[in-house]
């Protein structure tokens, strides 16, 4: 994205940004997850210092329960659900802001009717997230 | 913020985060803008390589018209309002995404009747911006 631009918005998605898978699939670490790149990430014109990222989990789906040395700042733009952090479960809404300090086990649920969608800031450079186990059963293995 | 924790959300207002001003006033430069930072900032825990702030412009409002070598990586989250970006005027609505690319003047402006709130993310090293003159007269001087 070198120059100026609105990247306009329709139901969740942004002209010109591909829908990605969120992580090359492991079986019962995650469901129901797509990404889309924002800002930044291999495919930004200038060198920005965090990527800004748009996750989508469908209903009753949820993220890798993992853990990483670099912090998410996320803010809920859609749905329902929940967010781990270190061993407790909390409800979030729209807009509600989630900090992940760095080295937190987390991990994202959505509702089970309706999709939960967030955005996510992360620094460019960072360190590659490390799974924590099988989730699909609520509330296993959080070391 | 060292700890993981939940900002919630409450009339585009998060617990703990303070509602400040946008910048220091200059007669003209903008009218009806507050800021809170949401993420990295002075006050944050460990070293986070960007910002991501919310900006709240009153109906009628606008943002100083600046440019800066820093990019702007911007999601509306509530109200309609219009962007200036390096001459053209682009109307924005929830959810679209702005791409301020390095150097571009630039400017965000209230509809009359609602404010205008967005997501602002940016590198945490960055230069001052430089204003562009005074603006309250919509389309003058973008150099």
């Amino acid at each position: 994205m070198s120059r100026s631009r609105v990247l306009r918005h329709a139901d969740f998605r942004w002209e010109g940004v591909d829908v990605k898978a969120y992580k090359d699939p492991v079986e019962g670490l995650f469901r129901g997850v797509t990404r889309q790149v924002l800002a930044g990430g291999r495919d930004a014109g200038p060198p920005l210092a965090f990527e800004l990222r748009y996750f989508e989990v469908e209903p009753g789906g949820y993220t890798t329960l993992e853990r990483h040395g670099h912090a998410h700042a996320v803010v809920v733009l859609r749905g329902r659900g929940s967010v781990h952090l270190a061993g407790e479960e909390k409800a979030i809404a729209p807009f509600d802001c989630v900090w992940v300090a760095p080295d937190t086990p987390h991990q994202f649920r959505a509702s089970t009717d309706e999709p939960l969608g967030f955005l996510c800031v992360v620094d460019r450079d960072r360190d590659r997230p490390v799974p924590l186990g099988v989730t699909g059963k609520r509330g296993t293995g959080t070391n």
